[in-house]
């Protein structure tokens, strides 16, 4: 629920900024009013959270009042409830074939898997940059030209979108591939399971402002 | 501001819903409290536009409780405020030279102008395309593979992120050029001044939710 606070309520809080502790009769005196037309106020200053009320002590303030509405609102979606599925070859795959698969699945970014274990990823900027390069599509595999692991940002099911969306900026990505950590041998491997890009976030973004 | 409603305060808006317009006598009986605990509760959700108050009538539940907290913070920003420069080169660049432009400028879209004015976008897809098919990216221009006017969304300065993310999200694409819209001769043309992207959103995103 959002209130907007009326010009009196700011001038309160200014008030027990600046003289807290402070008696709601000594706030009244400083507005000109009577302490009942300040009670409605004060119950709202203080339910919200911005002031605090010590009996025989006085109002503090709390410095509540920069609650982030837009973090509360977003928190409540995890990276399960916005993924998409992922787009995924194996590691001997020739460029020629996962490059078709990029225009078939209308992608920007593939996941690369050696015995059904994230190993890489591969974007049109890597296949890019090989064809300017002249090599031979046709024979070479994606696992010559791919981000190869452990260089790999990722992320769980679990987590936040905001923690998906910080990982995005931060390491420069389009996309973090969506992994369930498993154990082999005593190895730690990443199943890849969904995919959460900045496409993702853009829509979430709109939906939220929608709803 | 923003209060966690008790569980008092959503009993009252039940109430109220189930039988408006109703007295404060009424709602305090159903509850089994005197007026006087109600009294603060009321204030609070009066004052937050929940519930309409009138004289000698009683309660009124106004259905203000939904208001979009996320779209009220989002809508503050403008395109203008989180715009970048944009990369532009002219229509009759080869395609070779707009490739080596994107991976100096590491954009993944290139506006394409000719006159000064936005004639048309090409990106990495595009590119992708053409280097697959075989086409000599030394000889051909990139006026021949670019999407052209006026089939481009298009934003401009003073519109919302919120109405650029939408369009994004509508067009499906990854950014959108950011233009003035001049007159020439009685023909209407774009000056392109910014690029807004989904990475653009993507950070507003992280940084809204910092903040």
């Amino acid at each position: 629920m959002v209130i907007e606070l009326t010009k009196r309520q700011k001038k309160i809080i200014e008030i027990v900024k600046n003289n807290e502790p402070i008696s709601s009769e000594k706030i009244a005196e400083k507005l000109g009013v009577i302490r009942a037309t300040l009670r409605p106020d004060l119950s709202i200053l203080t339910m919200s959270g911005i002031l605090d009320a010590r009996p025989k002590v006085g109002y503090f303030y709390s410095g509540k009042s920069d609650i982030n509405v837009f973090s509360q609102e977003a928190e409540k979606y995890l990276v399960e409830d916005v993924m998409k599925m992922p787009v995924v070859v194996t590691e001997d795959s020739t460029i020629y074939d996962a490059i078709v698969t990029l225009f078939l699945e209308d992608t920007g970014t593939i996941y690369v898997v050696a015995n059904n274990y994230l190993s890489g990823v591969v974007s049109r900027k890597d296949f890019l940059k090989t064809l300017m390069g002249g090599g031979d599509m046709n024979k070479m595999p994606v696992g010559m030209i791919m981000t190869r692991m452990p260089n790999l940002a990722t992320v769980t099911k679990n987590e936040t979108i905001i923690e998906a969306a910080n990982r995005i900026v931060e390491n420069e990505v389009d996309s973090l591939p969506v992994v369930e950590v498993m154990e082999e041998n005593g190895k730690e491997r990443l199943k890849v399971i969904g995919k959460v890009s900045k496409s993702n976030i853009t829509e979430l973004f709109v939906n939220l402002c929608k709803k």
